[in-house]
């Protein structure tokens, strides 16, 4: 269960409920046309895993338990949404699966670095990209496929690789001439809404995660929301479009470590979708900012207190952590200031700590404040609360009237680099 | 060596030279009045090193070369700064020194994960707080204490344990007590500036990195920097003093892996130290943004090119990454396409990426760029990277006219936190 709480009226009361109803009724309009995907993969939660299942139950390596790593290549939307999970989850997955792996980057030292553990015996290699000729996965896959002399079209390497792409695209169609096992994403789903479709759920049933339940928690908040019992997300949105330039950093403070790759995919996700020109040319969009507590306490909060009032802070917590971890009762000489927390668990400060620092900036009644609550870190909670910044972002990009769904201006900085390489431009 | 470029002047020729000496002597009063002690830290280096050679040669435990881990607990300014160079420069220190370890946050979790691994009698913990009453800290002081079951004032935990903490602070009494070993920050260095006190230089020395070319190469920048060989940096501050606010978000885009961290130590020192009520109480402030390229090219790129035209971007990048590591030359079916990049580094991908980048951007004309170029990631570079951007902060805290180095706003939610606990506010 998540509970989402909201202070936005202490600063200003504008748009109590003015353009709910419009808004509603566009975000339905834009799913029920189908040319946005994302909205509705999660209903085709059987086909989704039938197809997983058969291809565990095909793999004779999986199935004698011989692979210990998952390996993905991928980089941005390719690569996100499954590190955020992996990294959220990783106490609640199977213990004996498989971990988890990700190759993003072409930073040399990290390369070798990421790859010095892995024994090819023991691992299975998923490349990823919705185009199918991303320049840092290619080259990634190219080098993996030198250093582990890996023999394509070989009937054990058929085992070692996956390949999850647009259908039709070039590296389909190499996977195709390989016969190397093959997965694609939803032509009307981008990369970063592409978390729960193959892209994200295929390596982390691989590795152990319990994949149904986090689409159960993303379907379960669809309903809500189309239900209109999830109406809190509209008028945020709203709130948000009436004040903005004001208020146009977005800050995600997030108050539990594992919590730190999530807000690398928030960041992309709202960053990417709502940083446009729109209908008439102007330049609109909302920057996000990833937070962890209690550290950041120490870093940007005084930035948000005192600085200029162009930001809104979301607060993320978990109200219970499972943990019996607490702090002990123990008096140091000189240090009894400190004993307040004594006997309290680590949980109990930890959010306590959340709750402190989101009243002192409600108490400023000038920073817009929200809250969502965790009752607990599980499978259902994380996906409805991807549903939920997914459905988010659509409700800004439909505000803003921008199309929130393409990435047009990193295109200039791709051509340019071909024209540094010799024959790049052909 | 660093190279420094600026392309400021292509969106905007404001300030191209008015107030650079009235700047520059402001900087260098500042530092004369001996009221800011970071500026002149790095001119006792003799002191800060034998201080800490003196300790290593009376640990029993670090001469017999048993210690495996060196555990800082320490938030913030306590930690950032030493877990940033422990990342950049992991592969140019000792490889038979121990490994440095960092607790930060309360969440039980992350603590429990962090402490799995440490045998205690291969560890020695460093507790580091300024004010000696960190809450994070103490209580997972607290907690080691208890699960180590450690004597105080027995004379093998005086061997494994540290205190880096203000003279006369409550921390100091207590190491003081027990005969805890102890270094003190200098009480005019605050947190954030405070990586090239004993704080980052003790934990960094233990570890095996060479503290020595760190403070050469702050030193060296200081010397060049007050011989008016870096006026860049005033052009810099001016620039961006005069576009505020209309250019409110710095953007530090590092293209490797291994800078993640030096973007969170970038992320506090700017912010926490911009983000101030001016002297006729207005709210002013700069908010950084830390990026890793390639990665977030995929991420947060469209929204710097397409969106609101309100931040400024530095590129970081290293000319020369020491490696060997290439794009094989292996042509796929189909991804003929991605061939151009074969048989070049990877270093010279990751490199043209961010040369792509940057001149995407520049062609905007709307976006100001500058570039930071390391010939190589060395010792020398980061220290005269930090104390080009302690400088810069200094800089541009002068023009704002603001108190750059405390941080009155997070003591109100400090308050609330303790009222939330039985006994808190006594």
């Amino acid at each position: 269960m998540i509970h989402f709480s909201n202070y936005y009226s202490l600063v200003s009361k504008e748009a109590e409920d003015e353009g709910v109803d419009d808004l509603y009724e566009k975000i339905r309009n834009e799913k029920e046309s189908g040319k946005i995907g994302y909205y509705t993969i999660v209903e085709r939660k059987q086909e989704l895993l039938e197809a997983i299942e058969a291809y565990i139950k095909n793999n004779t390596l999986l199935k004698k338990g011989k692979i210990r790593n998952i390996v993905v290549i991928g980089i941005g939307g390719s690569s996100l949404g499954a590190k955020a999970i992996d990294r959220l989850l990783h106490n609640k997955k199977k213990s004996t699966a498989p971990d988890l792996y990700f190759l993003e980057n072409c930073d040399p030292l990290n390369i070798r670095e990421s790859l010095s553990n892995f024994h090819k015996k023991e691992t299975i290699f998923i490349v990823i990209s919705k185009s199918g000729t991303t320049i840092e996965t290619t080259s990634i896959f190219k080098y993996i496929i030198k250093k582990y002399a890996i023999k394509l079209g070989d009937k054990k390497t058929k085992e070692r690789l996956i390949v999850i792409t647009d259908s039709g695209s070039p590296l389909s169609k190499f996977a195709k001439k390989y016969s190397i096992a093959e997965f694609n994403i939803p032509k009307n789903v981008g990369g970063r809404f592409s978390v729960l479709t193959h892209v994200g759920l295929v390596p982390l049933a691989l590795a152990g995660f319990n994949i149904e339940k986090l689409i159960d928690g993303a379907r379960a908040f669809e309903n809500s929301f189309f239900a209109r019992e999830q109406d809190h997300l509209l008028h945020k949105a709203i709130y948000l479009n009436k004040n903005y330039p004001v208020k146009r950093i977005n800050v995600l403070f997030a108050y539990a470590s594992l919590f730190t790759y999530f807000n690398d995919w928030f960041v992309q996700l709202w960053g990417e979708s709502l940083g446009k020109k729109d209908i008439a040319g102007n330049s609109v969009g909302l920057t996000p900012v990833g937070l962890t507590g209690s550290v950041d306490q120490h870093s940007f909060l005084q930035l948000i207190m005192d600085g200029p009032k162009d930001k809104s802070v979301t607060f993320l917590k978990i109200e219970n952590f499972e943990s019996t971890t607490h702090i002990p009762d123990i008096s140091l000489d000189f240090l009894e200031s400190t004993d307040y927390v004594n006997n309290h668990l680590f949980s109990d400060l930890i959010n306590a700590q959340c709750d402190a620092t989101m009243e002192s900036l409600i108490r400023q009644k000038d920073i817009p404040v929200d809250g969502i609550c965790f009752d607990k870190l599980n499978h259902k909670n994380v996906g409805a609360l991807i549903y939920y910044f997914e459905l988010l972002t659509s409700a800004m990009g439909i505000l803003f009237h921008i199309s929130t769904y393409d990435q047009p201006g990193v295109e200039l900085g791709k051509q340019i680099l071909k024209e540094k390489f010799p024959g790049g431009n052909q």
